[in-house]
């Protein structure tokens, strides 16, 4: 029995190589004394992980040479040297992309009752940091009100899906960016958005003018996920102390030349309005309440939430690429076991 | 008696150019019913007036061509067509650079008070905008509390350095950034600020380091005025929850090749952290408890305003350019008569 392991050995230089990673067969480990060995079925393939794998200063260090791709896991223990965890229960995470890994006491590893949801890889999505981002990012961070209009980015994405769908849910109104006609159909027909807008082959001008088009009075909260022209465009239609919840920059995670930022933080003074960083991590006591909310709106189907499972941990590489080639429908998974 | 204005004839590319203005002489206006005319004898010169200047969208219309560049002015009534203003009261309202101008009812104009400071030019400063734009932008967009770094950009500025001051006042470490020894040497023997760091020649790496040995722990506020590569080093030295006040960015303003904003916005991910658009206008209603506390401070010479003023309407243009060379000590102010 061995135990794959999907290593980070070299920094990427923009966009990832695969000469970068590394598939390595190891020996399962065995548990030292107060940890466990949790088998992994599923693993988060998340925009966050590009970041990782920079030298730079961030919410969690770089992930180590040598070491495997961090990634958030649901999996089964294999082996227990700690009496809270029995062999065979399901825990969710952080830990690798890797077909064991070793959990130390203390790490973010809890146990997960999978009998209420169709998979265990809700865990990842609906009820995982996806879910929970959009909940907790747009009710926290932008605190909408009915009748109130919220941009997305990434609209089809994991988490914008999500964040239109609560939009619509507090009485919003909802626009989604998303790039191409197929996803912009899916954001009106699968999500409830109000407008779809294609940014592909758009100047920040012309972007910019589709959602002046779309919201008159401008947006009162922007949830932003890509960053570069999308956001400078957003800045454009602000409206008076607008909420800007700035969840990631997905634009810029490869880009070999710097960062763009925002250009047009000049809209911030003229429209008092606010751009804040928000990072599920702040919300871990808080889980169960957003989770039980999302399940709840999930079971009176108020809310969909789509997974896109690639197979196989020897397609890692390719899997995780597609979040910056827009190529995943729902939330992104590798099935590892 | 004629009445010289200070003319927007052509909008700046760029840096303004004497040939942006015209220096026009008219006659002096007569009231219409409910209107009066001011005589100015100081007018407001500040970085703003740059953005009015541009053909864009912001908190107020562009200065239309052919009108006089608006300013705040402080001055006395010379001809009264309304029973609320008697000819010989003192007001400060939005003007404009001239020697007359016409009021209607309902402009931003009101009465003050002027035996109880030392010049009524004080109206323009430390009673006025800047003294209440630190005031307000540091106590209610950046919430201040003991024992918290405060980093100010243009820390030698009319704003800066009352921001600077205020941060002392309630405990704050503060630090400020400026432009050449001589600046920085005020920073700290006329403004109390803790450490000053010169910006002058260096890079965002370079400040960026100096920024990190000041505030090992990072800022917990950062009072924006410039913008570009120092907003730049300061996203790089935030401490958690940190708050921007985005108060100006006058590094920008006459920047021909579009804005610049900000590129390490991903920091604000990174720390959980607050940009907030900050305009002066919208504390309107709370003028008389900030002016009051900004006299009981000067009163008790804990807080120290700077005038620098230049002499005669013709002066204008030299006068406005003073501000983005960093020629001015103080708020700027342009006696005109």
């Amino acid at each position: 029995m061995s135990n794959r392991r999907f290593l980070l050995v070299r920094r990427p230089n923009g966009m990832p190589v695969p000469e970068d990673f590394s598939l390595r067969d190891e020996a399962v480990p065995q548990p030292a004394p107060g940890s466990i060995i949790v088998k992994n079925y599923f693993a988060s393939l998340d925009p966050a992980q590009r970041g990782w794998m920079d030298d730079a200063p961030s919410y969690m260090p770089p992930i180590r040479l040598g070491d495997p791709v961090r990634a958030t896991t649901v999996g089964r223990v294999h082996g227990s040297a700690n009496k809270d965890f029995a062999v065979g229960d399901w825990v969710v995470g952080l830990n690798a992309i890797e077909e064991y890994s070793i959990v130390a006491p203390g790490g973010f590893t809890s146990k997960i009752d999978v009998s209420g949801v169709p998979s265990p890889s809700y865990f990842l999505s609906a009820l995982g940091a996806v879910g929970l981002t959009a909940y907790f990012g747009l009710l926290e961070g932008g605190n909408p009100q009915a009748g109130e209009t919220v941009l997305v980015s990434a609209a089809a994405g994991a988490v914008g899906s999500v964040v239109g769908q609560i939009a619509k849910i507090k009485g919003c109104r909802a626009i989604g960016i998303a790039g191409g006609a197929t996803k912009c159909r899916r954001l009106i027909a699968d999500y409830g958005f109000d407008v779809a807008i294609d940014y592909r082959n758009k100047t920040v001008e012309q972007l910019s003018a589709e959602i002046a088009a779309a919201a008159p009075g401008g947006a009162n909260i922007v949830f932003e996920n890509v960053g570069g022209d999308i956001l400078d465009a957003a800045l454009m239609n602000l409206a008076l102390q607008a909420r800007i919840v700035l969840c990631g920059l997905i634009s810029e995670y490869n880009s070999p030349h710097g960062k763009t930022g925002a250009r047009n933080i000049w809209q911030l003074i003229v429209k008092r309005a606010t751009m804040r960083g928000f990072l599920i991590a702040d919300y871990v006591p808080r889980f169960a309440e957003g989770g039980a909310q999302i399940a709840q709106w999930i079971a009176q189907k108020r809310l969909r939430v789509d997974e896109h499972t690639v197979t196989g941990i020897e397609n890692a590489y390719d899997a995780f690429m597609l979040l910056f080639k827009g190529g995943n429908d729902g939330k992104l998974l590798l099935k590892i076991a």
